[in-house]
């Protein structure tokens, strides 16, 4: 079934004829267009794509299945002027997508038709990823990986945080990703336990780890990883925690497959860190789904009992962060497949001391 | 008068007992936070800021105006529950940056307060900047005139634009910023006369004109650049172009001052180019406001009658694209003064032949 058809079924179970997608990374998936501004009109029996001027050539470069239209700079005034909806009576829209103001203005435009915010529309029908989807999530992790070799000689006492991400991002888009999936972590000694650092000036010292989070965007679909490293031999319960680590995420993907929900891979790799009394110090969820969003759905936290699609793309994340000491996370990326999974992360992850 | 106080002003005008800050970038704006989820609350006689877990340590150390609450992932709940906004009767929030599912949300968990949307909130505000804000702004202008010093050498035939794109990133990073302000622009020959070019594998070759679009955040402020340059004598008429196109920006500098409208200052441009005959071939507006956003309010536009204020950082971007041969594009970024305006791009504006 075509995913404008998949559009069309879901916007009919809910009783509405039409759905506009304001949502851009819903909008590629949904017709392939890369541009920045856009909206979708998909209705029974049509597809309309309004766009600007900047986009024209774009967008009938990348748009096959809709009908592209370049009005200027006011699209939701050509959808209403142009009667893009056709005899749609009520309309579906992204109530997580689409702003105060916008949901207004169309009101406004479109007196006669009832239009109806609804939440997480799409989230089930994006995350189960295709096989190309999932090629190009392969490609965008095999450069990560490729990364991570790369620059694990820069990893060394006297180094900045600052200038190992810097090497990070450049290697990325040196090797075909377009942007970065978000800014890299590189969090070294107490630093590490802030799961959310940013880099800063601070230089790697002897016996310290360093905690590497990093993802680039390669034709779209984002990558994700995360690897901890000692800089010389660690304080002994680091090696500890680290095997922790490592045993909560294996635990995780022994039991990622199809029809499991998000709370039970939580909870696999949860329950080893609690066994070895470390509960407290994995303060945040598991994992998230990854494609053309670098955070989607679904997430894998002890509050989701969303059951997880084959194809979903996830990360698989459990970290242990002891304040003022250190932390230690470990990240692959992996596809949700029936009665098992498929780990798209090549790099090494018995702990390297360099 | 201290930022919240100019926030309870505005909300009195209207008015509103409170407001209800949404959007990060004004977040930071009014109380110094630099994270990636948190909501502040102002009301007559105090400031509650709520954030999550991940920010517990950040939100302390850099909110001092406001009360720091961290109660986990449900922030809206919070301040519901813990009753933040007092006595509050009518409260804003942030028309344009507010999900229609987050103020349904709001008004569920607020059944006995007045929530009332309003678009381009603090707007005003935010752009009249203070002078240590200017200097954040022309620290990062800083950088990127050094960045662009640094790569010329590498602009020359064979020389892929994503290469240099890649480059460009890397020498903003190693120079202080901590993240793109936007993915840069490399656009060389015909593909310069795209607007929004981005990067591909193609190379440069001899006698093309080569569009460099680019911009770094730095300490949260963004910088803003174009120059164009030729690699080897060009053809006649893109010697022509280019003048036409730096006499247009010099026409909107020598006009650009505090009271003045955004219109103005774009027509002063406009009226340039299209006196020498390519009127039709400037197809975007004029510039744009920038600071803790990349694109923020004033735009210089035709459509615009708002007025300048003095402190306003703005671009000034003429550009003539000519389809299939080539685009000229000259983007500095200056301070809005009382009678006048500063220059905070220092890298030149001669036609360069590499």
């Amino acid at each position: 079934m075509s995913r404008l058809d998949r559009i069309r079924r879901l916007v009919a179970g809910l009783d509405a004829d039409a759905l506009l997608v304001t949502f851009l990374p819903d909008v590629r998936w949904a017709v392939g267009f890369t541009g920045s501004n856009g909206v979708l009109v998909v209705t029974r029996d049509a597809a309309h794509f309004v766009t600007d001027g900047r986009y024209a050539v774009q967008a009938r470069q990348e748009v096959a299945e809709a009908e592209v239209h370049v009005p200027g700079y006011r699209l939701f005034e050509h959808v209403a002027e142009e009667g893009l909806l056709g005899d749609a009576e009520a309309v579906l829209v992204q109530a997580d997508h689409l702003t105060v103001a916008d949901l207004e203005r169309l009101r406004l435009l479109l007196p006669d038709v009832k239009v109806q915010p609804v939440a997480d529309l799409l989230v089930e029908e994006v995350a189960a990823k295709s096989e190309p989807e999932i090629d190009a999530i392969r490609a965008a992790q095999a450069v990560t990986d490729a990364v991570f070799e790369e620059i694990l000689p820069y990893v060394q006492p006297g180094m900045s945080e600052l200038d190992l991400a810097a090497e990070i991002v450049y290697q990325h888009l040196k090797r075909g990703c377009e942007r970065m999936a978000f800014e890299p972590i590189v969090a070294s000694g107490a630093r590490a336990a802030l799961p959310h650092a940013r880099p800063t000036s601070r230089t790697i010292r002897p016996g310290e780890l360093v905690l590497i989070d990093m993802g680039g965007v390669r034709d779209g679909y984002a990558s994700d990883m995360t690897r901890t490293v000692a800089v010389g031999e660690p304080d002994p319960e680091a090696r500890t925690v680290y095997g922790v680590v490592l045993d909560a995420q294996q635990a995780a993907l022994d039991v990622l497959a199809a029809g499991k929900t998000g709370r039970e891979i939580d909870q696999a790799a949860r329950a080893v860190i609690a066994a070895a009394g470390y509960g407290e110090a994995f303060a945040h969820s598991l994992g998230h789904g990854i494609g053309l969003q670098t955070h989607e759905w679904p997430r894998l936290s002890s509050r989701v009992e969303d059951v997880l699609p084959a194809g979903a793309a996830v990360t698989i994340e459990p970290g242990v962060y002891l304040p003022d000491r250190f932390g230690v996370r470990i990240e692959d990326l992996a596809v949700v497949r029936e009665g098992g999974h498929e780990n798209l992360t090549a790099s090494p992850k018995t702990l390297l001391v360099l």
